[in-house]
């Protein structure tokens, strides 16, 4: 991109839910339109945003209009088709770029790709049938979980493989897919590295912070995190160079794994993170906003910390206490607007703040 | 309103300006829905809002399908045509109320209100005609300002009596309107008071800051402002005491002059307000969060002040510093979507800030 997109354009959105939907918000506040492209019709997203089409990802002829109407295309979920995004590709600037959506939505490919560049990540092996579970068991050893190479998310198309476990049974559980079996690691805590990086090459990396999952969905993310300098830099310094070696532009999500003085890199989200979310009452620049400059081509904006926060998720039922949270002070409410609450569905989160003394925070700046 | 409009409602506003667009942005963090009722088609506001009406504010018809549609109605802009209000408020609860409409919406009906609170205002006269304008000119004296008593604002709509100045002449220049003259203030600063009432009575007060016009319309606001304790004290107290006595539901914004160590009230915007867009990134709770809670009868927001800040409009050409301005840290970029960049026009404003250990700021709690 050669020059940023000027206030009054249009970014165009694959997907349209909670993430599409704070995307939206953020690029509303600078002026920029946002034209969410979805199949549900009752996309959370809709409602704040400037245009909207309704049509599956395969429609291709649905695409080719919405490609024309946009001056660049972001996603908000990493499962875009490969079809899908490749045919904008060669009609808009898509951003992240494709080869971030191909690394991310297979886990061998993401996996081999961040040991490729000397980051630690846990003991794995493909898995195409069950004598290769056997023999990636065998030398992996248990426990380990095994999961499919392509769609799983919040632990959904994945299994423990145990002491007792039937490699047959396990393997059939996960519909018999591609799969790919990892070591289990014994951590003390997850983390994950926020970071965003523009088409110019610079990059900006979040304070790191801690999350707790319940049932594979994270419940709290936590700022400061409670580990150690050596180990925020250490994870910063992995998030900022998998963003860069991926010639990303956007947002990243890196979920990892803290192992005494280690940092294990777990996953990649290539958009914004449910992990970030306490940016949007802590920080100078929120994920969102930080996501809409890097597509468009603006300057990054400092992810300096004015806050301690503690985000909690709203899932399914405990969208309830809304009223509650709305009369205590220091609480940031975000609800989703959707209309049903479904078990475990995501329908806001809150941001707990402490105001903070300005400090240093672990800012890490790397030109390209 | 007896129990508080849920996410999911829809809050109705009547005009489509970036005070529009900021509620709408504001309801859309908390999954409430904003239908926009505006006569332009390039209503800012209509971007991030989830449907809008494009229709005179005489169109009952269409007013009467937007009354159906909608939870709850606002309004933007003070001089909502008194018909159309009450014609609303027969069909939908409408807040702030009729009552604060007709208060401020004439500048005599306003005046005399505020002074009937043994509030200070300047020394004021009824002008009906050249001879009413002359009698007024020898009783209060000059120099002095005509203005007309309805539809002025950011300076339209007035002229200044000087030493020199012909009453004919300047009574030509307002249209020969029914007028106000009123006495010019000496005055030092110019302050507001941007407080919030909920349904139940319950009032929220904002720190108070210090704000500098150009050609009648606000270049900056400054927070804190540069005043002593017991200044900042009276301008909050008479702010609370005004939005009581209107029984007032939402955010009202109440310019006033600091002369010495006297607080004299000048004018009442019965919404949201420029001088108020500080709020949107140095506080817990924006004025327009605040006003979105208080008219669908959710608990105020707290106050509280995290930062010091300065906010600076952009009018006209200076919106095309957005470049520069999204570069610098600590500056938080707002900008309305309007096409066209006419001179004086505000295109979006930005605030720069400064985080601050938190201390008590000078909050009043009023409960009815």
């Amino acid at each position: 991109m050669s020059a940023p997109l000027p206030p009054g354009s249009t970014v165009g959105i694959l997907g349209g839910g909670q993430l599409a939907r704070m995307l939206a918000l953020a690029a509303g506040r600078l002026g920029i339109d946002c034209h969410v492209y979805a199949p549900e019709a009752d996309s959370p997203a809709f409602a704040v945003s400037a245009a909207r089409t309704v049509a599956g990802y395969d429609d291709f002829a649905a695409l080719e209009a919405f490609a024309r109407e946009v001056d660049v295309v972001t996603y908000e979920f990493e499962n875009v088709p490969g079809d899908t995004a490749g045919f904008l590709d060669s009609r808009v600037p898509v951003a992240p770029g494709v080869a971030a959506l191909k690394t991310a939505q297979d886990r061998i490919a993401e996996k081999s790709f961040i040991a490729g560049l000397g980051i630690p990540v846990a003991p794995f092996a493909e898995v195409c049938d069950l004598a290769s579970l056997e023999a990636a068991i065998a030398r992996i050893g248990r426990p380990a979980v095994l999961k499919t190479r392509r769609f799983g998310y919040d632990g959904k198309g994945q299994t423990k493989i145990h002491d007792g476990t039937d490699p047959g049974t396990a393997f059939a559980e996960i519909g018999r897919q591609p799969a790919i079996l990892e070591g289990f690691v014994q951590f003390e805590k997850e983390i994950s590295v926020i970071a965003a990086r523009s088409w110019s090459g610079e990059v900006q990396v979040y304070d790191v912070p801690e999350n707790h999952h319940e049932n594979h969905i994270l419940k709290t993310s936590t700022v400061p995190a409670r580990i150690s300098p050596a180990v925020a830099r250490a994870a910063m310094d992995f998030g900022s160079r998998i963003i860069a070696a991926l010639d990303y532009v956007g947002v990243i999500g890196i979920e990892m794994f803290v192992a005494g003085d280690d940092v294990i890199v777990n996953e990649i989200a290539p958009r914004v993170h449910n992990s970030g979310h306490w940016t949007m009452d802590a920080c100078a620049v929120s994920q969102f906003e930080q996501h809409i400059r890097a597509v468009c081509g603006w300057p990054l904006g400092s992810p300096e910390r004015y806050a301690d926060v503690v985000m909690t998720n709203l899932l399914g039922d405990e969208a309830g206490r809304w009223r509650e949270l709305a009369a205590e002070p220091r609480v940031h409410l975000h609800l989703y607007g959707k209309r049903e609450a479904r078990p475990g569905r995501k329908m806001g989160h809150f941001n707990r703040v402490t105001p903070r003394q300005p400090q240093d925070s672990m800012l890490t700046r790397r030109p390209r």
